[in-house]
């Protein structure tokens, strides 16, 4: 690390770059925009860029080209295997044009998409030989969160890079923590999903039995919120779920893919956790129905159709 | 319904009961003495009714005596049978001790306990035709909620008795809420314990996720407080739990029992509910261990023991 120096950050002289601007990057890169910095933006799906080009960012064509225009690369894209594509390249077609092919030396590489703790720590190994930092920054707080810049940022790695990142991570989130070393920013986000996994479970579960009780659903999420049952989702899912609104704030898709890392890493680990298990099944037997690309909100529907029952409006 | 009339309720006229006066009615029941109402208490276990004596409660021998003396009689019991118990007596004994066999006309019985509700629609009737007005009043907030009265009080029951009850209960709640008629508190709070009891599953698992994980399960705490993942349980609980306080603000047992009723309830209504379902097991599972009498926090003593770990500190 003795070689490596840390540029100074802010908007006069930082470029950044973000690669992935699905529902979560296409907010989070338009308020580091807002703040004044310079942008380069990469995905896939060019057209995605189209709004964020037409408020000043750069279309780069490849991750590579994003590594060599930006001194801060952040990345927030689906699933594992595609971080490991836009950081590494495809071993498949041999491609050279990914971020480690363009980094410069002396740059940030912060991967922001829910992975795995091994990867996490994996970059941050073979970037240092190139004598670029890098830390796993994951998130919490959904589509709302991210168009509010009030994210959960649950960072791992080197303490000095985390607290010249701050500022920055600050215009995308109100909670930004460093949690350990590399890896430990994916690690929290596993407890994190941990955690939401059952807590939907129940959030779906209370307002099914509430509707098949003859409660007026909506007053027991009212009173729920105000008790020992009080939590984000039912506060935040709940009513969508009253009117029928399965759009997407996170893909379930996600969600299982997220669920998957944390099981591996039981088994790394060698425990078990059973809630978290039931609920992948359940949002596994949604996706079995189609519901891959709803809101995970949409376990209601797998629990009406296992349970026979139509009490969500199917209009929308 | 013709000849029941509702006395007007103010603290100079209106006496008040208390049977039971556990963990929860004790506090409940020194916040009404606070507001100035005159009390009479009964607990099957008289030493628990000594503070609330000595802080000028009458002290009855018997659920009827409590009723004879009082003008609205509040129960909070442990069990579906006490309630019978309290309120019809026991056809076991045969003895006439209960508070349908003291009430009076135009008095006000308000259970407060967590019990069924097909026990609270039949207590309406029953009592309806001594001409008694009742209500299914459950409460949620645990200790914590009973001694600072900040309760959720879930209500079932005839909204005029609801109105004239509203300024008593809220002495003792923050949330006061008619949910519909007799047995929709009941119903209401059968939601609200499916609700929790997946949230502390996620709770539990989440912070054996995180100490395995080699991360600081504080920090893990405070930053998924700030996120989606954001719950009642992981704030009030988590600390218990890294503390090893596993004292009871809420019995496992009665827990327990109330995921029982909860479960008896979907089988009448013909609704499977897997989470609730495999919580309940988690929850029997630390029961077998020894672990009923302890607080519901305790789950993370089965996890532990499912899994093999030590993780929180024993030496409470």
């Amino acid at each position: 690390m003795a070689s490596m120096i840390l540029k100074s950050i802010s908007p006069n002289t930082t470029k950044l770059g973000f690669i992935g601007v699905g529902v979560m990057g296409q907010s989070m890169a338009a308020h580091l925009m807002k703040h004044g910095y310079a942008m380069t933006v990469y995905s896939r799906t060019a057209s995605k860029c189209a709004a964020l080009v037409e408020a000043g960012a750069k279309l780069a064509r490849s991750p590579k080209e994003v590594a060599e225009q930006s001194d801060i690369i952040f990345s927030i894209v689906g699933y594992p295997k595609d971080v490991e594509s836009v950081m590494l390249g495809s071993s498949e077609t041999g491609a050279r044009d990914a971020v480690i092919d363009g980094v410069r030396p002396g740059s940030i590489v912060v991967d922001m998409t829910t992975s795995k703790p091994s990867i996490a720590k994996r970059l941050h190994e073979l970037f240092k030989e190139k004598s670029v930092f890098s830390m796993d920054c994951p998130v919490s707080g959904g589509d709302i969160g991210a168009r509010n810049a009030a994210l959960t940022i649950m960072c791992g790695g080197d303490q000095e890079v985390f607290d010249a990142l701050v500022p920055v991570l600050q215009c995308m989130g109100k909670t930004v923590r460093l949690m350990g070393g590399p890896g430990m920013g994916q690690a929290t986000k596993c407890a994190n999903q941990t955690m939401i996994a059952s807590t939907m479970v129940g959030v779906c579960e209370a307002l099914l039995f509430a509707h098949k009780s003859g409660l007026n659903v909506e007053d027991v999420i009212a009173v729920l919120s105000g008790g020992a049952a009080q939590c984000f989702s039912l506060t935040s899912y709940g009513p969508r779920i009253l009117k029928g609104d399965m759009k997407p704030g996170f893909y379930v898709e996600h969600f299982v893919k997220d669920m998957k890392i944390v099981l591996e890493e039981c088994d790394r680990m060698g425990i078990v956790l059973p809630g978290l298990t039931q609920a992948k099944m359940l949002y596994e037997i949604l996706i079995a129905q189609g519901g891959g690309r709803l809101g995970t909100q949409a376990l209601m529907l797998a629990l009406e159709k296992l349970n026979n029952i139509e009490f969500v409006p199917k209009n929308l």
